[in-house]
C-alpha cells in the first residue's frame, strides 16, 4: 500500500521531520538583550521565586515529552532507541498538526523499568506534560501508574488511554445505530496489550459489565494461571464474571461487540456469524486487520471498523490525542477516567448528523472535521478536569477549544510555509 | 538599559520562545502513510539494522540537547531547574537563528553530578551531540570530560569551551594589532571559572607560556593550598611557572593582556597603568564588566573589549557556538583543542579588512557579517575536526560552509513569518 522506497525517500530528503523554531525574532541588540541577555536574567529570577511561573513565561506551558525506550515500536518489537525516533517524530507531527502541541520526541538508552521512572522524573521540571509510548507492556502499565502518581504534571499513555477513549467513542456510535445500550452488550476483546487493558478499563469505569479479553491462552478469568501478570490479574477481576473459559472462538459465542487489537487475520467470517443480530466489529490491528472490512461485512457484521484509511470508520487514537492533550495541558490535569470518557463521548458528538454505519467517527483527513474534532475533545477535556477536580488550572473550557482551534488553524500556516523551504 | 517589565511581558506574550513545527506537511492519507503508519514503520526497520542511520532518516542529525541542572545560570547562582529554562529556550533560538542547528532546552531535576552523567547518557540515543549549559564548577569540568569520553556523539562545554575560543580568537587581532606575538606576551586571567579555565586550556594547548590566573584567594602557583580543587590543581601545574604569588594587583604589573571573566569592578584604572605598553584589556563579565569600556581607555588601554553591545568589541560566546555546532554536527566529531583554535581562528579572520582597535571580532548584529562569520567557523571546524582525525563524517568543509549560509537565510525566512502569527 505504501511504497518502501517513496517513505526512505520522503524522510530522507529533509532528514526528518520536525524541527526547532523562534516564536519571536531577534533582530536588533534591543532584541538580544531581551530574549536572551542581560534581560533573561529577570525573567529566571522572577520564576526562581515561583516555579508555576514557567508556564507564564517559558514554553514548559505549551511543551511535551514523548518518551520511548524504543522496546515496542508499532508491530516491531524491540528496535532500541534510534529506530524509535521516527516513529515518535511522527507524532509529535501530530500534536502539533491537531493539537497545537509542541512535542519533543525522546528515546532512551535504558529499557529498565526504574531507570525510565527515574530518568522521566528528572527531565520533568523541563516539560508541561508527558506522554509515555510505544513501552512493551506490562512495563508500561508500572510506569506510567509511577509516574501518575509522583508527577505533578500530566501524564498520558497514549497505547493504552487514548486507544480506551477511541474506541469507547466508537463504540457509543456504534452501539446507537445498532439500537443497543452500553451496559447491557456482551463485549469481546482480542488482545491484552496496552490498547486491550486501555479498553478494558474505560469501560469499567463507565460501568459495562458483559466484557470479555481474549489472549493467546484464551479468555482471562479469575484464577487462570497461564500466561498471566499483575495487570491481566487486575483484569480477570473487573471481566467475565461467571469465569468461563475457552477460546475466542467458544466466547464470540453471542456477543454484540467484536474489538480486535492483536494481530492480523485473528477474527474469521464463522465467528462473526456466531455473533448476536447487528454483530459490531473493530478490527484494530495495524497495518492489517484482524478480518478485512469486506470480508467482515459479508460475513454480516453490521458495521466494521479498522485502523486502516482506506475503508470507512477509521478508528485511530489520532482522534484523541491531540485534542486531548490540548485540554489536559490548558487545565495541568493529571488524566483520570471521567477526562478519557469525556474525550470519548466528544469524539462520538463530533459526527453529528452525518452518523451512518459508514461514519461512526468524524474524518480526519478532513481538514475542517478534524479541527471541529479536536476543538470539541480539549473543550470536553478541560471541562471534565474541572469537574473532577484534576484541573490545576480553572480555564473556561469554551477558551480551551478556541485555542485549540486557533492553533491548528495558525501551524496550518507554518505547515505550509516551511515545508516549501 | 533593559527594560524589565519589557522583558517579562515579551517572554509572556506568547509563553515561551521556541516551538517544534514540522519540516514536511501533512495534508492527504497518503502523507500520513508516509510519515507515520504504516509507512514509517520501514524506516525504523532501517534504523533497527543500522542505527548510524538514524543520522540520515531522523531529525537527531540536526539536534542537540542543550542539559543544564539549573546550579549556575549568569550570574543568578542556584536557580533550580525551572528559571534555567528562559536561559536555555534563548540559547536555542540562537543555536537555530545563527547556526540552522535544533536546540532543545532540557532542565533536570538533580544537581548531583552522576546521576547527571547518567541522565545525558540516557537521553544521547535521540541527540546529534550535547550542550552541557550552566552547570556549576568544578563539577561541570568533570560531568564534560566523562561525557566526552563515554559518549560516541560531540559534547559541546560552550561556558568553556566557547570562551575559550571566542576570547582566543579576539586576543589573536588585538595582538596582531599591538604588534606583539602570543608566544611573548603575559597574560593574565582574573576569573577561575568555566570561562577562565576555557580560556587557559587553549593559551595552552596553542603553547602560550607567560599566563596567570587569579582567583577570590590571589594568583594560582602550584603548591597553593587555599580555596583550591582538582581544576585550579591542573591549571596551577600550566601557568605561573615561577610559582609567583600575590593578588591581582600584583601580577597584572607589566603583563600585557588583562583577561577578566570574574565579576563588576574587579579591575581598577591603576592597574591597567601598570600594565606593558599597549595594553590589552577584556572586561568581560556580565551584565556589568570588571571594568567600563571608556575608563579602561582613558587609564591607557589600547585594546579594550567586553560583553556589551553598546561599546565597540563585543566578545560574546555567540560569535562561535553556532558555528562550531554546525561544524561538529556536520562532521560528527567529537570537540578537541584543535577544533577550538581553529575556530578562533576563523572569527580573527573573519573580521578581514575591518580590522581595527575598535573592531577586533566581527559585528554579531550585522546579519551579513554574522552569516559569513558562521560560515567560516562551520567551515574552519569541519576541516580541523577532519585534520585531527576527529570527523566520524568526512564532509568537504566547503560544503559545511555553504549548508551553514543556507540554514540560516533559510530560518530567516521562518523567523520573519511565524513571529507575526
Amino acid at each position: 500500500m505504501v511504497d518502501i522506497e517513496k517513505v526512505l525517500e520522503a524522510h530522507k530528503k529533509k532528514t526528518g521531520k520536525i524541527e526547532i523554531v523562534g516564536r519571536v525574532a531577534i533582530n536588533t541588540p534591543q532584541d538580544l538583550a531581551i530574549y536572551y541577555t542581560p534581560g533573561v536574567a529577570e525573567v529566571s529570577l522572577v520564576i526562581k521565586k515561583d516555579k508555576s511561573k514557567a508556564y507564564d513565561y517559558t514554553s514548559k506551558a505549551n511543551t511535551i515529552a514523548i518518551i520511548s525506550d524504543g522496546t515496542r515500536i508499532l508491530g516491531l518489537g524491540d528496535v532500541g532507541p534510534e529506530a524509535g525516533l521516527p516513529v515518535l517524530e511522527g507524532k509529535a507531527l501530530l500534536f502539533k498538526k491537531f493539537g497545537g502541541v509542541d512535542a519533543v520526541p525522546i528515546c532512551i538508552g535504558t529499557n529498565d523499568e526504574d531507570e525510565i521512572v527515574d530518568f522521566v522524573k528528572k527531565i520533568a521540571p523541563t516539560f508541561g506534560a508527558v506522554v509515555i509510548e510505544d513501552i512493551e507492556s506490562p512495563k508500561s502499565f508500572s510506569i506510567v501508574d509511577r509516574l501518575s502518581s509522583d508527577l505533578d504534571i500530566p501524564v498520558f499513555h497514549d497505547d493504552q488511554q487514548g486507544v480506551g477513549a477511541v474506541v469507547v467513542g466508537a463504540l457509543i456510535n456504534a452501539l446507537k445505530l445498532a439500537g443497543k445500550k452500553m451496559k447491557d452488550v456482551k463485549i469481546v476483546i482480542n488482545g491484552s496489550g496496552s490498547a486491550g487493558i486501555g479498553v478494558v478499563r474505560l469501560l469499567n469505569h463507565i460501568g459495562v459489565k458483559k466484557v470479555y479479553v481474549v489472549d493467546t491462552k484464551g479468555v482471562i478469568y479469575n484464577g487462570r494461571e497461564d500466561g498471566m501478570n499483575d495487570v491481566k490479574r487486575s483484569i480477570a477481576k473487573i471481566t467475565n464474571g461467571e469465569a468461563m473459559t475457552g477460546s475466542l472462538h467458544d466466547v464470540v459465542k453471542g456477543a454484540d461487540v467484536l474489538i480486535g487489537i492483536s494481530n492480523k487475520g485473528a477474527f474469521s467470517e464463522s465467528m462473526i456469524s456466531s455473533m448476536a443480530e447487528k454483530p459490531i466489529v473493530f478490527a484494530l490491528a495495524n497495518p492489517d486487520p484482524e478480518i478485512g472490512y469486506a470480508n467482515a461485512k459479508r460475513a454480516g457484521a453490521f458495521i466494521v471498523a479498522t485502523g486502516a484509511s482506506n475503508v470507512p470508520n477509521q478508528v485511530n487514537n489520532l482522534l484523541v490525542f491531540p485534542g486531548l492533550m490540548r485540554g489536559v495541558l490548558d487545565t495541568r490535569a493529571k488524566v483520570n477516567y471521567h477526562i478519557l470518557y469525556s474525550a470519548a463521548k466528544a469524539i462520538a458528538n463530533s459526527v453529528g448528523a452525518k452518523l451512518d454505519t459508514e461514519m461512526i467517527v468524524p474524518d480526519i483527513n478532513d481538514a475542517k472535521s478534524a479541527s471541529l474534532l479536536m476543538g470539541n475533545v480539549a473543550k470536553a477535556v478541560a471541562k471534565a478536569a474541572i469537574d473532577s477536580g484534576a484541573a490545576r488550572n480553572r480555564v473556561d473550557p469554551a477558551e480551551v477549544k478556541k485555542r485549540a482551534r486557533f492553533l491548528i488553524s495558525r501551524y496550518s500556516k507554518i505547515e505550509k510555509r516551511i515545508s516549501r523551504l
